[in-house]
C-alpha cells in the first residue's frame, strides 16, 4: 500500500510548517543580507566563555551530568533561575519553575495539556507565529484581539473572553514580536485580574524582556497574578545562546505544573543536563549583567541605523519604533504587498518576514518584519538601501 | 476564580506520570539498591572522554554552535548518524535522518503527526511504560497484540490489524523492554511485510541494539523495509549517554518526514548544537566499538549475577534469560502480588518496578521488571538476596 496523506492526524494535515524556518534555507546564498529570522548576533554569542565553562561542569560533576536527569529540571538551575528571575520583577518559588527547551516548549506543554480541539486560545493580533504554528497542531482555535501602541487592549480582551471562553491567552508584552510594542503597566495589571476574574491561564512569553535599549523595565504581568493564573515563559535564546536550547516556564498551580512535568516526560523525558548545567554556571558566575551591557549597545546602534534607513522607503511607509527587542515592524502604503515583493528582495539579495504571517486570519499584506540584531550596522545600512530600491522599482 | 481539573485537556485529566519516574524520587534514601529504572551504570559513563570533546567542538565550531540551527539537525550529525546506522543494517539515507531528544521525542513526533483522538496503536503486550504514557497523552486506543518468547505474534499481529485497523504499530524488537525477549529474523520479516500490506506504520524502537551479551545480531525491522513503512528509532542513551539526550528517528517517506519536522519545530525548534556536536565527534573519532567492548563486559556479568540470584526467590518464580539490554523480566508464583511486595522490598533496601504497568490493560500482578545494568555485581547480589527474603516472609 502507498502511503497518503489522509493518515496524518487531522490537526497536521494543513500545517505546512513555519515561513520563517523555510525562508532560513533560502538564505545561504552567499551576500545574503537577512532582515528574516530572529536570530542574536553572533558577536552576541561567546563560544571563548562557554567552552571552558562545559569543560568546567563535566569535570565538577562527572558521571551524573551525562545520566539520566529529572523531568522537573537539574535542581541548581533551578535554584539560578529563580535568582534571576526575582531580579526581573517575578518572584517565584524554585518548585515553581520547570526548565523547557527554550520558551517553545513551555508553549507546547502548556498546549499539550489544556488544549482539546476546538479550545479557543486569545491572541494578540498580530502576533508571533511560531507561536500561532504550535496552536495550530494543537487543533486550538485561535482568536485575535485588537492592539494598539500600548498593547493589547483589556476592554477587547474581556469582551472576548466572555464571547469565546478560552482556554488559554497568548501575550508577548515586552517588545512584541512581531511589532515591538510594550504593553503598558496598568495593561498589565488589568491582564492579571482578568485572569482570575474569569479563570483563564495567561502565559506570558518574555524573551525579550532583557533586550531594553530605552526607557525603564516593566513589571511582569505575573508580578500582579495573586492566584497563580498567569504563567511565566523566560528563555535564554536572546540573552546567552539560543542553541543551547534553554528557557523556563513559571508555573504556581501544582496541579498544573503536575501536569506539565508529565507532559515533558512523554515529549523528552528531561533537557539535556549539560546545556542546563552551562546555563546554570553562567548564571552563578554572574556573567550575565556585563555579558548584557555588552550587547545592548550594539543592538541600539543596529536598530537606529535600521531607523534610519527607512527614510528612503516609500512614502507613505509606516513604522514602530520599538524601545528594545529585536524587530521593527513597518506597514508599506496599502496598495504594496510585501509577499510579492519578498521575491524581489530576495533578488537584490535582502530577505525579511513578510506580516501577514503573524496575523491569525492573514490579510495586511502591505506589512513586514525585519530583524536587526542579526546584521552589522553596515549591513543594516546596505540592506535597507536595496530594499527601499527593490519597493520603488 | 480558583483553578479546577476542569480545565485541563481531556486526555491529560486521568494521566498521573510515570511510575518509574516517581520510583526515582524514592531513591534517595542512602544506601538504596535501585532494580527500578533503565540507567546506564555511570562507570559505563566517560565524562573524561565528553569534557575535551565538548570543549574541542565548542572551540572549532565557535559561534554557530550558540546560534539557532535547523529543525532538521546539526548537518554532520545526520552524516555520523548515518554511517552509524548502515553498520546497524539500517541502510538510509541522510535526508531521512531527524536527530531528537532520545528516542522519547522520536516517539512523541510521530504520535503528535499521526494520532487523532480513538485512534489505535498496536503494542507488544506488556510494552515500554513511557510509550504507553505518550501515546495516552494523544489519547490513543492501545491494543495490546499477544507474543512468545520469539517476540510479537505475527498471525496475531495480523487479526489485530484486520480487526482495529490501527494508524500505528509499536515494537522493540530486540531485548525488548520490558520482557528481554528478541523478536526473531523470520518475524521481523512478516512484520515489515504486514506493514506493506495493511498501510499501517511500524514504529521500530530499538534503544538496546547494540547491548548483545550472547548471540549474533538479527537484522532490523526497517532492514525489511521496502516502502517506507517501517519508522526506525535509535538512541544513544544507553550507549554514550542518556544526559545528553542524543536519538534519531529514520523515516523514509518525505511526507512524514516534513510534518515530523514541523511537529519538532513546535515542540522545541531544534536539538540543542552541543550535544548534537559532541555525539558527532564521538562518533567520527570512533570511540564506540571500543567504548561498547568495554560496557558489555561489564553488564554481562552483571546479567548473570543477578540470574543467579534469582536461585534463592520463591519456588515457582519463572524468569526469561535476555541475550542482552538492561531487563530481567519475572513472573512470581501467581498469589503474589509485587505492587504489594514493593514496599516490604523498599523497606529492606531494594526497589523494581511492578509488572502491571507495563501491560496496556494493568492485571498481571505477580510480574516485575529488575535492572541489573545500574548496580554493581556486588550490589546485585546483595540486592538479589534482600529481594528473596522479603519475598519468602
Amino acid at each position: 500500500m502507498e502511503f497518503n496523506e489522509g493518515l496524518f492526524a487531522k490537526h497536521i494535515t494543513p500545517i505546512n510548517g513555519s515561513v520563517i524556518r523555510d525562508i532560513f534555507k533560502l538564505l545561504g546564498k552567499p551576500g545574503m543580507i537577512s532582515f528574516a529570522g530572529g536570530n542574536p548576533s553572533n558577536a552576541a554569542l561567546e563560544p571563548e566563555v562557554i567552552g571552558p565553562i562545559a569543560q568546567e561542569v563535566i569535570t565538577d560533576i562527572g558521571a551524573p551530568i551525562l545520566q539520566y536527569g529529572a523531568s522537573e529540571g537539574f535542581p541548581p538551575l533551578r535554584g539560578s533561575i529563580q535568582s534571576y528571575l526575582n531580579n526581573c520583577g517575578v518572584i517565584c518559588d524554585e518548585s515553581e519553575i520547570l526548565p523547557t527547551e527554550g520558551s517553545t516548549q513551555g508553549m507546547d506543554l502548556l498546549l499539550k495539556v489544556l488544549i482539546d480541539p476546538g479550545d479557543v486560545v486569545l491572541v494578540e493580533d498580530p502576533t508571533f507565529l511560531g507561536a500561532l504554528q504550535a496552536m495550530r497542531t494543537y487543533h486550538a482555535k485561535i482568536v485575535g484581539v485588537a492592539s494598539d501602541e500600548n498593547g493589547i487592549l483589556p476592554d477587547a480582551l474581556e469582551d472576548a473572553i466572555k464571547t469565546h471562553k478560552p482556554k488559554l491567552v497568548y501575550v508577548i508584552p515586552t517588545f512584541q514580536n512581531p511589532t515591538g510594542v510594550t504593553l503598558c503597566t496598568e495593561r498589565r495589571r488589568r491582564i492579571a485580574e482578568l485572569a482570575e476574574k474569569y479563570g483563564v491561564i495567561v502565559a506570558e512569553d518574555d524573551p525579550y524582556h532583557d533586550l531594553r535599549y530605552d526607557g525603564e523595565s516593566l513589571p511582569t504581568i505575573k508580578s500582579f497574578d495573586k492566584s497563580g493564573w498567569v504563567v511565566y515563559l523566560a528563555s535564554f535564546s536572546k540573552i546567552i545562546s539560543p542553541g543551547m536550547r534553554v528557557g523556563a516556564m513559571v508555573v504556581s498551580i501544582p496541579q498544573l505544573m503536575r501536569k506539565c512535568v508529565i507532559g515533558k516526560q512523554s515529549s523528552d523525558l528531561h533537557c539535556p543536563l549539560m546545556t542546563q548545567a552551562i546555563v546554570d554556571a553562567y548564571l552563578r558566575k554572574g556573567l550575565l549583567p556585563e555579558h548584557l551591557k555588552r550587547i545592548l549597545a550594539g543592538y541600539k546602534a543596529q536598530r537606529d541605523a535600521m531607523l534610519e534607513g527607512f527614510s528612503a522607503f516609500p512614502e507613505g511607509t509606516k513604522l514602530y519604533k520599538p524601545d528594545g527587542g529585536l524587530f521593527i515592524w513597518a506597514a508599506l502604503p496599502e496598495n504594496m504587498n510585501a509577499t510579492a515583493l519578498l521575491t524581489k528582495a530576495v533578488d537584490s539579495g535582502v530577505a525579511y518576514v513578510p506580516g501577514t504571517h503573524f496575523y491569525p486570519e492573514g490579510g495586511h499584506n502591505n506589512t513586514l518584519r525585519l530583524n536587526f540584531s542579526n546584521s552589522t550596522v553596515e549591513k543594516i545600512c546596505e540592506g535597507m538601501e536595496k530594499l527601499a530600491k527593490a519597493f520603488k522599482n
